[in-house]
């Protein structure tokens, strides 16, 4: 049991992916511009995850699983939906759960935590 | 780091399982009928991981972790513990954890989240 | 396939932590002394995830991946991460997420869910 784990962008608080074991782990993922809508702040979100998996070598094609937590679940459910069903590889969609959180600022409107295959 | 991806119930937005190095992680799970109360919902979601397990050659008893969300935690978390409880193969509980979050839909009282070993 | 799967402090709900595979899977962790601050429940969270790790040869310098659920982001998230910034091993942060969820007790401010390798 000497698996390595391997940190990247890591700070004092979190680091924004963990390698181990073949899998890699990332942090939740927001927006960093927030005064667009859920479609909008879906894209960039989705466009972060790309450049994070990427920079480890993974790919959306790996994904395992996803959390999605969402300030309004009621009326944002589609939306995010819209851009995330867009963005799946085709046939390699993880196992994913939805649900309804308040997040850390106000402005978030959602969040996204997935896990990858390298 | 070649090891192979096997997905199940695959459609354009999620897996229900995804396989991975000797894990199957399961998307969130919630009923189909859901005219009955919080016991009913639980009895049906458990019945579904069951058979999602099952399909993979997993089992209830190579639970890792779960994460169990209701809707209503203070009305409904001894009515989901009753079903659940009753549920967990002697000794071979999952690690869990449990929180109240608005659901997809208004009238999803619950839905579990599993990962399994195979 | 035949990886091992072995269970710590295990009752018919819930096992404390989870090992397979070089992971080991904890329980989402509450204080149990509930009457102080924000701050002081998640000094005895961590602790008790200390303990925990501990058990089972593991050590917060291997976080791989966690969660953080709050009573109230809003007047907490501040005091939660001034505790868990300090006691985060320098350099070994894991993959974080944290959003406000009503937890099982209404006087649990903070729970903690960790996946570390071992």
């Amino acid at each position: 049991m000497t698996q390595h784990i391997t940190r990247h962008e890591t700070n004092a608080r979190m680091s924004r992916i963990v390698l181990h074991n073949g899998v890699a782990y990332l942090a939740g993922v927001v927006a960093a511009n927030r005064t667009g809508d859920i479609k909008a702040q879906t894209q960039e979100v989705l466009a972060r995850i790309d450049a994070l998996l990427e920079q480890v070598g993974s790919h959306k094609k790996k994904l395992l699983t996803t959390q999605i937590w969402l300030k309004d679940i009621t009326a944002d459910f589609q939306g995010m939906n819209e851009v995330w069903d867009a963005w799946v590889s085709e046939g390699e969609a993880p196992a994913r759960a939805t649900c309804q959180a308040h997040l850390a600022a106000p402005d978030i409107l959602v969040e996204i935590i997935v896990t990858a295959a390298l």
